[in-house]
């Protein structure tokens, strides 16, 4: 069992989706307790730039999604 | 019904459009309280240094839009 | 009408302000009030590490730019 | 004896935990010794914007492990 | 006349310096009063982090750069 | 003689070391006293945030030099 099987998703919804993931395990790798997280949380979630430097995280875990994904491009038959 | 339907838009002022769109998207996902955000904007609207990360995090994004779209290059006939 | 009409530049030099303006537009879309930004501009122009991160983003949306042009190599014959 | 012998990983979930490993190893060169390094973690492991900034450098990171190992994609016959 | 002609240099040694430059003219495009960005170099130049920051861009700017001369690599004859 | 005269390495963990040089020099060509360089180490070798920031920038060298080799990638003979 695992929590990343592939990095392919149907959509780029799910692909966006799939790049939070990413970016949380990552915060879990780090700290993984769960009340921690979760206190610290509410925390940064009231800060601008916190929110920010979060978004970014998932800007760049999307970035990779994207690219494993082709883009989501229909497949060009040519 | 969803938000993010596809990466391929018709301009490079659109895919601009969505780099923002992105960029929000991934606040909202840990911030979904909407008056919160509206508030913690009016801040970070105010603070140069808060612009240029959220300027940072749309760069990002832009790369993924635009990479999606093939640059928006003209298709070579070849 | 439209402020991004093309990524394509003829060279390197007006690859490098479209990636300027890039930075730019994103901050607008932020903080759409011109003497909001005028007067942050007056600020972070004093402070070090606030250029340092604008040129990051400059650098970010100049990756995006310079892959648009292919770099501007000159076009292989073979 | 190579605590890196290959970016190539069997599945995404390895790839992740490489590019963890990275992350800690480039912070290891710069602060060798071990015991100032756990004294540390225990900080920053309770800083939601430490927590964020440590998953933009696994992400950094994982976009390397991911494109060395063409994002798991299985190999196309044609 | 310009600053940038080419994204083309020699060596990988040149092509460090362009993107040092690259990083140089971000800079002056928000700051262009030289006697301002020399009394803030003063400064930052004592600060780790700030250092630590501008290494950043120059890593972004490389990996510009580099991938426009496809990493000095000796051309394959096949 | 040059300290960069290739981006070509024999292995990854050589690669990565080629990485943190380059995060290096760009610290030296903006603060080129190398006891200055010194004296701030001891300072940011003490901060969590100070490490994670750096290695981030390792990370970003890291992308450019395992790009510049392929990933390592054994050769495909076909």
């Amino acid at each position: 069992m695992t929590w990343l099987p592939t990095l392919k998703t149907d959509t780029p919804e799910d692909g966006f989706q799939l790049a939070v993931k990413l970016s949380r395990m990552a915060v879990k790798v780090t700290q993984p307790d769960a009340d921690t997280r979760e206190r610290l949380r509410s925390d940064y979630a009231e800060s601008a730039d916190s929110l920010t430097l979060a978004s970014h995280v998932v800007a760049t875990n999307f970035q990779t999604v994207a690219a494993a994904n082709e883009y989501w491009r229909p497949k060009n038959p040519d």
